[in-house]
């Protein structure tokens, strides 16, 4: 049955399997020395206009959510999140496994403010008994956000200037950063990201890849031992390049932008079609999720006929409902969804 | 250059690729709850000659060992290795991360002995204070060991006994295990690691696979929130089929076998060129993994032209190295090495 | 200078000191295996009418409660609290820092409600996604609460109800028990708290002792390993009796609850000091922490001639205080409290 | 019946419980900011001939050991430790549950030395691949040590320097430090162990306090939060001054060195006696711990009137067995012992 349930639901584009095809004998220097995540570490230290940019390749957001949070704090220190980010409600306690609590702060539309992260660490800071509590020591932000929303430049300019007055490192992740960046609706460059964060991660499991993310410190931040903390998380790949060649495969030729502008285009064509035809969409999500509202007897009618996820209810009738389209989304299955509504 | 410095040198097999390239636009569910993973675990139960065995796929030996070793034991729990034991030695304390001790005991022939398991067991109940000390919880095994040895049926059952006398599980680290499935000194077959392993994992990355192991419970005791550890420990892919798919290529058709039993034949023709050659090996390997000792001066020259690990000192002028072969050797490859020698 | 910002701030009953004279020579067997220890433990068990009761003594609440949780709770489980819970707050990760995730729910006069316990575990558990969540594996709450409140029979009898139906442990933090037990309010025994709970613990260090607190497991759920794993939490006293004693001399003829009554008595006298001067409490306690809401010009004058605790801000203009008495607050100081308001 | 045991059987000095006794009353500041914990840290920082020293008060050695490893070391680090090594040994994997391997190497006299030190973390360095490794990041040592033999100033210093030259902070464990102090045997005195160590306790446990060991840093290397580390690891005392006030007391009038004298002269006194009586020494103890070698079937006499610990066979007719005198041995229970050989 067709499905619009997730952007994780296809295999991984052509290039990266050609290119798997094409190093079948070639041989590589294990545990990501190899030619291929050199290569894909330079090219994304160019698109981020950041030399000094330091670049690891993992195999999934959590993995890489839960090193990257233990790297860039210290002993019982916490992570500071919006109340849906992924690092509080997704999972399954990594962080915590790792000894690290996530303080979450309401959203606004599914964003962290700059606002309730200056006041929430000011009153830390001001309180005399702060040492019997857990120490804010970083920011946890997903961009898109768990509700397909973006951080304009001048939210991501004001957390990152909140990050720095408070001396907290800014992490973003950015599971989905391919549909952030090619949002018709976003001023924020991968060039933003790199000066305005002090790591990041570029998602490639759901804008391309098989498996793999690109993690990103970006201010001579990265751990001397770096290695070994990824090894002692069970995250280091004997076949580094597995995850290195991808990246490389996306990043030339434009192949990850170009990607993500078609399934933005594609979730475009959702929208409107949900709209045209009378839904009122949850939220307005300017990247490849879209939420509209269905009446639950009409939702349980079309979940016989194409997948979709339930997001939360929305009334006693009604359901938000979540329809997400991905770089391998083909525009006459979105044309199959429209005739269905 | 021409290397053989380990057995994940090379990609994966030309049927995994193949598998990948014809499944790009097939829409799967998430979470290795996909048909390729459900089917893969199949056909391993069957193998296993174990139809109660339940099996999960993960991307590393590492995070298999880490995941498996915190399942299977409690708090505080130790688990005893062989002192050459990958658990114990390069694994970057990925174990005692999560909390547990390697207890490490004497290995005889790169093994452990069940009289050596026996008797630290016996004596740790024994002792009055054991309350004070770390809990011998768990028993891992590498088969083959990281010498390139394995265990014989004899052996294996004796540590099974051992183990079950005492109530710890044995697991077994099957990295390599198809090499030592279908070396011709073998007398264990994947049946009988099932019938007197609790756990085991049976190697993808060093034998035909990008990347995956498999691991097996076989004895009802996988912990039933086994996803939820997986994630926590950051190990889950989004797109399980990654690894299940190559599991299900791997165990179609006896792949597994024919490229493991390849690998042993190319590993052999290494080791009697050497021997034919005049030199004396450190261990008798009937694996992938060769150990001649090398004079230092010529082990300096062939370093040039070839690769290999460097081992250890043997004495002041010769050197133990390892020549590993995999599913990917080419049998032209070791003739330019027999040439070099 | 005179000060009721908190009942730790006194040294231990006279009793307990002179046991400690008494027994300057004795020797005793280490590590909890002592004749005080034992003896503590049998008078607790029949104070709880619960002959199947085991009992240890740890050092302090923290201590106590991240050992308790990180015993009755698995891998990457959850324990849920009342937000102003003091795991959620004032233990600076301690339950983080053993991988536990602290779920909070809101607080009803700084109680947790069967009610939203039962919604948020049922909800847990119809969420097809629940292996990516924490598990609400345990509910904790403090009694008397952070706010000074006690649960009544029915509610703590809702909140065993919900925790049996939900297969989770309910376990009470009894910092302040003394406190709550000896309420001229309860209608609570500690034979209701051993019965309605599967753990808890009856706080010293807050009711008389120099330090201590006695960890009760009810429902033979006291772990096999318990010395071992309070040893690996680095809360073993070699000299187990200083615990031990000080419990035995506390629950003979009846000086914990004499000691304790004394402190509502006083506590009683400081509310109704501050109503008949016409004080608004911040909320209704019925045990040994009064709330003033003090105007803040009159609160900073009387900082200056005795020490009390800044709550919280109230309004723009006022301050919720603390004022806590305690097994050792003398009368004389109590008037002397009264004629400064 | 009189035991032999260890040095922890006894309770505390009377000038402890005399302290005590003369402050129920009294009221402090809690988690040792008051002014007996205050004053002892300046008297230990006098006796170190340390003013940049740091102080902290734990209840007991194995959460001082976890504690402070867990502080001077980062991520998945390891720490030295000889074999014989309480945390190797004896503290069930306290160091491991923070995530930290036990390195161990062969003992000495008991006691590790700087030239295997040396050796292991030089391989360590030049090994290409330890980042899969544990890194060696700290060493660890007991004075005296677990066979009550104590280092020489000149093998103290050899091991600081091996430290600095490899940047590894150097920790000593000083369980029986007073002991060790006070030995006729010893050329090492408190202000050596200031200069050349990183961090190290004072015991309090075994030299005359109920509890306590005070952690002192001295290098400006104290984490700058402290607290929180002791609060998350469940060690604050609410009532600070229960450690603190002893060290207060011991450090008063040399209250310390006195005691330990004595201990050490009954110790003396009880290896005279062995020795006259022919019996012979396991090994040479300078401290408190006499291992006399018993013929089995004496000692199996001789512990139906004495208690003495069992320490480990020597050949099948003799076992080791430890004696230890205290801080508050009397001299007429050495007299009956000696009778009785």
């Amino acid at each position: 049955m067709l499905t619009f349930a997730s952007d994780y639901v296809e295999g991984a584009h052509e290039n990266i399997i050609n290119a798997f095809q094409d190093t079948i004998y070639e041989q590589n220097a294990g545990y990501g020395m190899d030619r291929h995540s050199l290569h894909a570490a330079q090219l994304i230290k160019e698109e981020c206009r950041c030399p000094e940019a330091e670049v690891r390749f993992l195999t999934g957001g959590t993995q890489t959510n839960q090193l990257a949070i233990d790297c860039l704090t210290g002993m019982c220190d916490g992570v500071i999140s919006a109340e849906p980010g992924h690092v509080a409600t997704h999972e399954a306690g990594a962080i915590e496994l790792t000894g690290h609590k996530v303080i979450t702060l309401p959203a606004v539309d599914g964003k962290l403010t700059a606002e309730s992260v200056d006041r929430y660490v000011t009153a830390f800071y001001a309180d005399e008994v702060n040492s019997h509590m857990v120490r804010p020591a970083m920011v946890y932000i997903s961009h898109p956000s768990e509700r397909g929303t973006i951080y304009s430049l001048k939210e991501l300019t004001a957390l990152s200037d909140v990050c720095r007055r408070h001396s907290m490192p800014l992490y973003l992740d950015g599971a989905r950063l391919g549909y952030g960046l090619m949002s018709y609706d976003t001023d924020v460059t991968l060039a933003d990201i790199a000066r305005l964060c002090d790591a990041f991660y570029i998602g490639g499991t759901k804008v391309g890849a098989l498996c793999g993310e690109a993690l990103v410190f970006t201010k001579g931040n990265m751990p001397q031992r770096i290695t070994a903390y990824i090894k002692s998380h069970g995250a280091l790949l004997a076949k580094g390049w597995v995850t290195g060649m991808q990246f490389e495969v996306l990043f030339t030729d434009g192949l990850y932008y170009r990607i993500s502008r078609h399934a933005i285009d594609m979730a475009r064509k959702i929208r409107d079609g949900f709209i045209a035809k009378g839904y009122s969409m949850w939220c307005e999500s300017p990247t490849n999720q879209q939420f509209p509202i269905l009446e639950n007897r009409f939702m349980e009618k079309l979940a016989r006929e194409v997948g979709f996820s339930v997001w939360e209810p929305f009334d006693a009738d009604h359901t938000v409902c979540r329809f997400a389209s991905s770089w391998a989304t083909k525009e006459e299955n979105v044309d199959k969804l429209m005739k269905l509504l």
